[in-house]
């Protein structure tokens, strides 16, 4: 390597973020000094979300030298992101969303049978994270038209809680690669949508409140059944010996990590926010064992692990991921994180009381801050949860994107649709701009945010969805631009319950694909009456890998630093309109009163049409005969 | 005339009945001796509703002499009535219904200046009403087949309350008839929708409570301003020289017959129901110059006629009107009546206690008791008001085909419209068959029926719909199916309201163009819990009249006895299913609960939508500014 070559490296260093979704993966080229994306390549997962049934193909042995499933690969410009709503936001719904709706409308299996899988589930294929590793990264490299050897470091981030059974051997086999296994439905990762460990997550949360576990207020109240511990819980339930057989407990977050440097590591994110590890610890033996006398040890065996700040040096690519990505072994590798909260110093965000939204198909809205407080109904605070040395606070909203996606889907008559196709816009893009041609407060509408349920703060998957002020002449642009409304209005009353819990939000920032969305980002600018500052990079997540991968390669001391130089946060886009604001603090007063009588208790409606729903599609009588 | 030809007549005497509507009028030719329907005819009139500005051919003189526009006529067979709506219970949206759509979207004018009309007016040309008659009798004689010699009566119904400023000549000409009051809108008939005299309605009311007139309570607290004195009042406050000109002040319903015998008369429905006329009198001198000291003779000037019994013999049929109908001159003609009202005779539903809703664009519920009660919210309780000798009772529900084609014309997916398409169904059939594939509750919805406001038995129409249980799993025929259901609840409340005042409905009678919804009345057996039988014409309100003119020629010695004759009633064609009824009643105690809550002042959160709105629309700063 002659001198000016070395030079070039060392001005021209570039490092790698790999962003894990829930469809596919994507890659991201960023020079180290000042965070320009050179190059990106996407690839989905061959087998995308395995919710029916289990694919004959899935589960062979498929460790970075292995072989799965082709992936479906396309090298592509930075502006290639799918459109609306993000990767990002959409596997970042982590936390306790309301079961999905095919699951909520039948009885629960006890569990799976053959190949089938009950409703509710959602696998995915380890062979499908390593496939795409072989085609994402060398075509970012591709796309960047670097050279391979001007790499310094990589990162991942990864949906979460998506965890699965591994062998504690060199590279942590997943269970569902084993000879014999790949037709056991619980050998395979467990992706954060699963929703079918719903009665193990009842009984965490009621052995945990009627043992006064200090840990449970951390969570706003509620572990969900989407995070670790239910769902290895629902292992033992339903399919022991597959339990037994899992040396490790691990998240696909740390995972992928041990596949990258060739050892187990674990992450101060997922532990805390997804393994309910606080204050140094995961819940005591003696609590495990109330909810079953064989989980007692379950932390102790299949969990505990030194926990690795993020940003930390995992360990060093090895030959075997070398070959896999291109990349140069030996280059450092980042501990695990979650796309969700690596956002956060990809948008230059890791200030203390800077919120970052997430918004997508569900918003996730995370924050460092120097405090510690218990805010009511939110998912979770972790120490390091986001940056190393603050508390990192996370709150949701369980549907956002989601709800405008259901409207477009349900309620929009054919000639709108038309219409946008007359103009060649999407139909969302097109409901956007109608919905916003008259001034806020015209429709003469209110609606509730809950068709997902409510996440923060009242943390209640059984609510649902409210619109009160329906005329005749209501149009469907109207009732679209009300429910757009109902989710700023949600996260607004989220910010005020932060602020009266003793933890102020200094500045908002958006990111994720609903951001694409000017009318949305202004009716949130005049909802919250304050500015919002947006992310600079449609790629969130993966930026924040890289810049994780530049402090783990020496290049900054810190995450903060690193996300200084590196993140990309555009200021103050959206300013409020006085005069708009106005009126929504009128009708943001009909929404918290409306709030409080349908969420608080004053009219359990919800719950009872909910009863009377799931009676009436089991086929049972009416209560009343 | 020989012998066979005299005794042919005798036995087949056959009596005509013209239903007016709101944009068309229709006859119908009825054997005497049984009912049966033997002709029919419709013909649009010229001008429909004039809602925007006055033609240019209105208002020219069109007495039965006269001529006017070209009226749209066919001929037609029995099933030839228009599609789901029916023009009957259209026309019947008589009482406090909400104001309209477009106009409380703008500030209302002080009143009209040239031709163009300010919001909320509706206005019709007397001219159209006659040549209508001259249109749809022959035509329907005609469709017959039989000779005009054997029609020995005539009667028609019309919408209410329709009323115009006339002279007091021979045939009572329309002000606007009249040289030089063409232009002034304030000469026409105001068809029962025109909204306009709101403010002079809340006079009346605030006036009447303030002095405890005893009257207001037999229209449940309110005069609506669709009736005869709020718009009168209007006329005398924006153009009073009109007010001084008109000799009478009287229903459309009055001014026909007074067309087709050559005198005056006031028939006990309009005059009890739209007139205030109770207890054999008008509301006081003292009482009505409180609202304008001009308008204190208002009542005996423009009013005061003796009250004629329904069915009675308002006169005979005058040369004129024989040309103009190609009727015998001489027949009976019989008082005049409206459309909801005498569909009660029509469907055989005379007996006390027997409820006739006429379902269309709005449910008009009518029935005949014995005894005298004030019902909370009903539209009016009057002597005679439906059958001489028996109290009839009125009460509504401002919007029922009205929501569901408003949610088919904005709620729908285009997907939805193709599959209906591709069945050759109407959009409402498919919607219909779709909502009620799974069984009741499985929607998990319950909706408010307010979208029109709520005219019985709240009286309001500032309140709005509601739907709560959305889910992002709800699709559009669940909502539709939720607003079905939520208007069968409003028929409960109402039926309940009336069992609680003491004065209860034993059998529940359907007419009106809803009835062609099988899903739609099994909703209501179910949730009523009782059976219900539907008229068996498609020609109720024809039928009604003619059975009125069978009455007034001397065949029946009164409606009742003709009604049994010649009604057409088909016994409990629905009948309760027990186990959807155990559920509906699980989902009625959830429609009263937010009824009450929404309704009666817990959350007056529509009022205040209402009022954004109408700032919002008027351009006014928001109020916390």
């Amino acid at each position: 390597m002659d001198v000016s070559a070395n030079k070039r490296r060392h001005d021209d260093a570039y490092v790698v973020g790999v962003d894990f979704g829930t469809l596919s993966a994507r890659a991201l080229v960023v020079r180290v000094s000042d965070g320009t994306e050179a190059g990106t390549a996407v690839s989905e997962f061959a087998h995308g979300v395995i919710d029916r049934e289990l694919p004959a193909d899935a589960g062979a042995g498929s460790g970075p030298t292995g072989t799965s499933g082709p992936a479906r690969s396309s090298t592509s410009a930075r502006s290639s992101t799918s459109a609306r709503s993000s990767t990002s936001a959409r596997s970042s719904r982590s936390a306790r969303s309301s079961r999905s709706p095919r699951s909520s409308r039948s009885p629960r299996s006890s569990g799976p049978a053959g190949r089938d899988l009950p409703p509710d589930w959602a696998l995915q294929d380890p062979g499908d994270y390593i496939s795409a590793l072989r085609s994402v990264v060398p075509a970012a490299i591709k796309d960047a038209g670097i050279d391979p050897g001007q790499v310094i470091g990589v990162a991942t981030d990864f949906t979460a809680s998506t965890c699965m059974p591994v062998l504690a051997d060199a590279s942590g086999t997943p269970l569902c690669q084993l000879p014999g296994l790949a037709e056991r439905p619980h050998a395979y990762p467990k992706l954060w949508k699963h929703h079918a460990a719903q009665p193990q997550a009842d009984r965490i949360n009621a052995a945990a409140h009627e043992r006064g576990e200090k840990w449970i207020n951390r969570y706003g109240g509620k572990i969900s059944s989407e995070w670790q511990f239910a769902k290895a819980l629902q292992v033992l339930d339903e399919d022991p010996e597959i339990y037994q057989r899992a040396d490790r407990w691990i998240e696909a977050a740390d995972w992928i990590i041990w596949q990258l440097c060739g050892a187990e590591t674990r992450n101060a994110c997922t532990a805390g926010y997804k393994g309910i590890f606080q204050d140094g610890q995961y819940p005591s033996r003696d609590y495990l064992a109330t909810l079953d006398p064989r989980f007692a040890s379950f932390a102790a065996d299949k969990l505990a692990h030194p926990i690795s700040p993020l940003g930390g040096l995992a360990g060093r690519l090895t030959a075997a991921a070398a070959a896999v990505t291109g990349l140069p072994e030996g280059i450092a590798v980042a501990v695990g994180n979650v796309d969700a909260h690596v956002t956060v110093p990809a948008a230059g965000s890791c200030a203390p009381g800077t919120m970052v939204a997430i918004m997508g198909t569900s918003t996730c809205h995370v924050m460092n801050a120097t405090q510690l407080a218990e805010v009511p109904g939110m998912c979770g605070v972790v120490d390091g949860g986001i940056v190393a040395g603050l508390w990192g606070y996370e709150a949701g909203q369980s549907g956002v994107g989601d709800i405008f996606a259901w409207f477009s889907r349900n309620g929009v008559p054919g000639q709108l649709a038309d219409q946008a196709r007359q103009r060649d816009v999407s139909l969302q893009e097109w409901l956007d701009r109608k919905a916003v041609e008259q001034p806020p407060g015209a429709h003469g509408l209110i609606a509730l945010d809950w068709e997902g349920g409510n996440r923060s703060v009242l943390v209640d998957g059984r609510l649902s969805g409210v619109i009160v002020g329906l005329t005749l002449a209501t149009t469907a642009p109207e009732i679209y631009r009300a429910l757009l409304e109902s989710t700023a209005f949600g996260t607004r009353l989220i910010i005020e319950t932060f602020r009266d819990a003793g933890v102020p939000v200094t500045e908002l920032v958006a990111a994720g694909g609903l951001i694409r969305s000017a009318p949305l980002m202004q009716i949130y600018a005049d909802v919250l009456r304050r500015p919002i500052s947006v992310i600079g990079s449609e790629q969130g997540p993966a930026l924040g890998s890289a810049i994780h991968a530049a402090v783990a390669a020496g290049a900054y001391p810190d995450v903060p630093a690193a996300s200084g130089a590196m993140g990309r946060l555009i200021r103050d886009v959206y300013r409020p309109n006085q005069a708009s604001a106005a009126v929504y603090d009128e009708l943001y007063a009909e929404y918290v009163r409306l709030h409080d009588y349908f969420g608080r208790g004053a009219n359990q409606v919800m719950y009872r049409l909910r009863a009377i729903r799931d009676r009436a599609l089991a086929g049972a009588p009416g209560g009343s005969l």
